[in-house]
């Protein structure tokens, strides 16, 4: 038997309950108190929570009466720290480990109201060996990775909003294969500080929910420089939930195949082929100076990845994975040369692509090569968001096409850095248009 | 014999000139006329500058009325672009060239009135071979490097002002070798937009004069950022030469003999022990955290000087000298591990030494380990002056001692990053007491 389904929840939208809990039509604890009976239905098929505490919850529940988020219970990925509960980076190493302190975006939706429920399973120190999660669409399936429990929590209806992080293809890839919203805001939107660094040049936290507007009101709030990150330094916060309140209107939308198109199963290939045309994206050629650009990201996150991760290798390498201690010893193995040249081309293409883009608002691609893959050793390939997030530009998981398995595909849009509400309100767009279709 | 000893010319400061010019006093063409008959007394003998250009100095000079260096004529070292003049960064490879636009310093030094007089001899690209660029004080010896021409121009009274840069030791080596002023102010402080990449975390911009007030005048009219060089991001300008009419008084100095004070010759060590008494400065251990910064240093530097240098190897490496290409070839032997090991090191370093400095306002070091090396074909140890480019920290060279050898020796006098005004006021009150003494 190759699949096994179970029936999914349905949560109300983020926006939904913070309205209710700040008009005092809801408490904070009775959205406590609905989302664990909503996990418990599939949690244990599912497996997307490494911690869950409720007397916890309850007690934050108890002070969440105001703000965007106002008793909305969210769902924390374990590489992302929270002071109060364990964050053990899905790793023995890490077993038991309490942070001294709240990563930035944790202690940003606290302010704003948001009630940390959990931590969510991720692979194994984000860059590792996955951990078990099932897709809810399949329990057979991997739902994706390394964001693989927030994005599975988000899916099954537990949760309306959760935190993923993204250095290859962590937050777009299991938002698609799980059939729900996800964005990587445009790199340094939300800063990154206290969550596992893997990569600096790479990393970006983001965000999955089952609209937009919970997106967009997840990802404004977290974001703006922090004075730690510094890739954040000198960036204001944004406000994506007010661009969505503006009418949305056709946006002129390229179709961006993208250096690693061959890639797409032909049938998802011509889904998206068809889907272009309904929209009337224009094909673009992104030319030849991004050639090398699957090769700029592989070496310099496998040579970061190798510098930052190498004190835990040294202090637990036996309780590392054999995948992950090989890509360790891979990442060492790379000369500072080529990772400072390859390293330049990142900044030349970030440079070079807003030519690219010309007069287009955004573009679509595909966010994966199709539906999930069958079984869960792995989490499928990362190959259709490299590009994207090598570039820091921000990309949206639309939902609401199901692929020739049955299995949900997504719609990528992606844009230039920077225009993330122009991203977003296309996204929505599509959106609209899927869901009327 | 050792020894050829030529006679110096006196030049008037930077802030005398400009005074004279923007008054109506002077003309700026006679400025450029009476640095002429300067340069002509010794240049056949100094080999100072790599490019003069009499008429344009007189173009420049025709509109050179008002700012804060009106008329005042400066030397620029040959790795920093100039639009007018070649830029030839001292290699065969890069004869004739001109640049399509002045470096940032450049242009700024343009805006305040003075006039680029030529371009000064620098060792091969600022990190190879020495060019014959001798020592003012005794022929036979070397200025120091890798701003050679700089230290020597002003050190001979050729011209008021002039810049040279600093990935290791090339602004304070020979501004001590030299017997001049030279000051690299804190990281960042001048962007280095359109000066030769050597080491994007260790490049810094400096200034030679015969004067305190001069580096104030030349730095503060160069500071702050350009929106181009992201070291210099959020850097505002500063102001060094107000910093400098308040009256000077005693400060609180600490004696840091450093993690290389081991390579200091005896003789000069003795002094520098005397000195340290004479103005009650207390000695101050760095302590263990510092013991690696050497090695981080070179790792890092050899690192990225093959890297940025890498394309001019492929394009024209058999016009660089061996030294160079070996060079070339050791940095591209270094692992991304090690470099990223090594730059994470740096940047600790840099927050540590802060603490180091507790209350005091400045410290006092040696420059160098002795007076200027017999021959042209070294341009002496760069050990003494490592730490403090690795911490970006300002670092001035205070002129007015003499080594056992009859050749000046300089009082290096360094700081907290950021607290260059403090540091030039201490260098000053220095300056003062060994004129006095």
């Amino acid at each position: 038997m190759s699949e096994i389904r179970i029936s999914l929840q349905t949560c109300r939208p983020a926006a939904d309950i913070a309205a209710a809990v700040r008009s005092g039509a809801s408490h904070a604890i009775e959205q406590v108190e609905s989302a664990r009976s909503r996990i418990d239905v599939n949690e244990q098929q599912i497996g997307a929570w490494q911690h869950l505490d409720w007397q916890l919850a309850d007690k934050q529940a108890q002070r969440a009466e105001l703000g965007a988020l106002a008793g909305v219970p969210v769902g924390v990925k374990d590489i992302i720290d929270t002071f109060d509960q364990p964050s053990e980076n899905g790793t023995a190493a890490d077993r038991g480990r309490i942070p001294p302190s709240d990563a930035t975006a944790v202690a940003r939706l606290r302010q704003a109201g948001a009630i940390i429920l959990g931590k969510t399973v991720t692979t194994e120190c984000a860059c590792g060996a996955s951990r078990g999660t099932r897709n809810p669409h399949n329990l057979q399936h991997t739902p994706g990775g390394s964001s693989s429990g927030s994005a599975a929590a988000v899916a099954a209806g537990m949760v309306p909003l959760a935190l993923g992080t993204q250095t290859a293809g962590s937050v777009i890839r299991p938002a698609a294969f799980c059939g729900v919203w996800g964005m990587m805001p445009s790199l340094g939107t939300i800063p990154c500080t206290g969550s596992l660094k893997l990569s600096e040049t790479l990393d970006h936290i983001g965000v999955f929910a089952n609209t937009a507007e919970d997106l967009a009101l997840g990802i404004d709030v977290m974001s703006g420089e922090d004075g730690n990150d510094p890739i954040a330094a000198g960036l204001a916060s944004i406000r994506l939930a007010a661009a969505l309140t503006q009418p949305l209107a056709p946006p002129r939308l390229a179709f961006l195949r993208g250096p690693t198109w061959s890639e797409v199963e032909p049938g998802c290939a011509a889904q998206y082929e068809k889907l272009a045309q309904d929209l009337a994206a224009e094909p673009l050629d992104m030319g030849a100076d991004f050639a090398d650009i699957v090769d700029a990201h592989q070496t310099v996150m496998f040579a970061e990845i190798a510098h930052n991760m190498w004190p835990l290798y040294e202090r637990a390498g036996a309780m590392l994975s054999q995948m992950m201690r090989a890509r360790l010893v891979k990442g060492r193995a790379i000369g500072a040369a080529d990772y400072l040249r390859m390293r330049a081309r990142i900044f030349a293409m970030r440079m070079a692509f807003n030519d690219v883009m010309g007069d287009f608002d955004a573009a679509i691609t595909a966010p994966a090569p199709g539906e999930a893959p069958l079984g869960l050793e792995s989490t499928g390939s990362r190959l259709l968001t490299l590009a994207w997030t090598t570039l820091g530009v921000p990309a949206v998981n639309v939902p609401g096409m199901t692929g020739p398995g049955g299995l949900p595909i997504g719609v990528q849009v992606v844009g230039r850095r920077g225009d993330d509400a122009q991203v977003l309100r296309a996204a929505a767009w599509i959106g609209q248009h899927l869901a009327d279709a």
